[in-house]
């Protein structure tokens, strides 16, 4: 695949017939609803929240449904269950609809109070670095400025050469918790969609007294999209294709079954140290492929476009400037 | 100093007599500003903005004297000059004060985007640990869920058996800014404040990776206050006598002048990697004298109180339980 790159327009043309054709092959049904955040285009920095029609066409503005909705997918989660069935009612109505190629889509969750990330979670990742299996899990974070919409570009910093990709499985808190036991935590899931968990290796491995923050805190470092899948359209979060492709080549190709520690078992991991919040995005690993193991190694550069897909969940594609 | 810690209620005494006592002794003046957060006894989550008096009297509730002012002092932050004219105004006006006994102090900032941490920041606390003088800034995190008031708690939690404390400098960012000179970065600041980097040392030092944040990330891990003081209100950041204090007997005594990173350059280094914003926090570094580099080691217990003093700025009082 070799996209036709030369203008925003081309590109913004080919990502909404992509989607269309995703969610048709996809045919979501029952209760679940793909959330999304968007901007109406040249209407400055106005979030709302919509979800997208099951066609792939069009996506259903929850304020202009009813201007006393929340703004953000965070404020919605907050309202628990009132909140999701308000998003039901919105999309069954048919109504208030915009088209996908007069938004601009933001990435599901906007200044979520944590992004955790879990490192060395894909038994193959640990293989390919001749790196043991760990027996906990590894926690680190991003900070949420990080965060980008699921088709902006990943932005190449000066201060890094050796920026690297990372399709992970990512997930969102949709309710408030401490100490939640494993058996408990998949209910204080709202929903999962697709993160590129972008890493300057330089700075992961020989900076910053291998504390891992920095290298993965870059500005524009956390694509993240398309949709907030809620968790009642995803038939096992643990049984999904992985893939990422850079400039269509496929580079990271696994399956959510690899993960060391799952859905679940994070859950209750970081909940005994943390009040999880709704809107916390949790970023679940990686799995083998990353450029830094290759021999010899290859790094992001200006030009490249990056895909990372998740079977149910969709793509999220970015090009590196 | 042996605290009456029998109730809540000669704890609220103690503390607001303390802090009408020291405030007489710092004497502010000019344009100067302590910005506090805090709630209305009984009156449930409510959070108001108040302006400390001179005299450590009262505190002016911002919110009283104008309704439509920012709820939060972040939000007085992201309004720039004319928040903290506005605030100037407020405190002028010496109305609508309200009594240190009927409130609760909180964190003079929540739910900042980001609370960044710097390990290894004074020469003395290196020396203690027979750590080289690191070369360039070690920066971890802290989610915002850990901060806690200036008298609240901190909770001791049955995950870790080495719970130690670490008086801190910390400072606000008041500009939104990306790439900051040195030479620019102290008109970012907003002001100063006090704060204890609770620690798991085991979990710094022996589990996760060897990645510290969730050491660093309990919930109640990171007592902040009692105000954020206003940058001209303070002469010299970096000439400030830092002290803390566990059941009235002095663990930590040094100065601002031992930081080896300090804050222009602190700003300088974080926002090539990310853009700050208003309300950011960060904690700059421990002073010799934690509790796990001694000879035994020394580790928190329920019942202790953590008192983190710096000169200008004031203490944070703090019980674990």
């Amino acid at each position: 695949m070799r996209l036709p790159l030369r203008s925003c327009f081309f590109f913004r043309s080919f990502i909404a017939q992509k989607q269309t054709a995703d969610a048709q092959k996809r045919g979501l049904s029952g209760a679940g609803m793909r959330l999304v955040q968007f901007r109406h285009s040249g209407e400055g920095d106005c979030v709302r929240v919509g979800v997208e029609q099951s066609d792939g066409q069009g996506v259903v503005d929850l304020k202009a449904f009813d201007p006393s909705m929340p703004s953000t997918v965070r404020e919605l989660l907050q309202l628990g269950d009132k909140g999701l069935e308000f998003a039901q009612r919105a999309l069954a109505s048919g109504q208030c609809v915009v088209d996908r190629a007069n938004i601009q889509l933001l990435p599901p969750i906007l200044a979520p109070e944590k992004v955790v990330c879990v490192g060395m979670n894909y038994r193959d990742h640990c293989l390919e670095q001749n790196a043991p299996i760990p027996k906990e899990p590894i926690i680190f974070s991003k900070f949420p400025s990080a965060l980008t919409g699921p088709y902006d570009d990943i932005i190449l910093p000066p201060e890094s050469q050796e920026v690297d990709w990372e399709v992970e499985l990512a997930f969102v808190i949709g309710r408030r918790g401490k100490h939640i036991k494993e058996e408990d935590a998949l209910s204080y899931v709202a929903g999962f969609t697709v993160a590129n968990d972008v890493s300057a290796r330089d700075w992961q491995m020989r900076r910053n007294g291998k504390q891992w923050l920095l290298s993965k805190t870059f500005d524009s470092f956390c694509p993240l999209g398309p949709a907030l899948v809620t968790a009642d359209a995803v038939n096992d979060p643990h049984n999904l294709g992985i893939r990422c492709l850079v400039n269509g080549d496929t580079v990271q190709s696994s399956n959510t079954s690899q993960m060391i520690f799952k859905t679940a078992a994070l859950i209750a991991w970081v909940s005994q140290i943390v009040t999880l919040t709704p809107g916390d995005v949790f970023l679940t690993g990686t799995p083998p492929g990353v450029g830094v193991f290759r021999n010899p190694p290859i790094f992001l550069k200006k030009g490249d476009v990056v895909e990372c897909q998740i079977d149910q969940l969709g793509s999220i594609i970015n090009k590196v400037i």
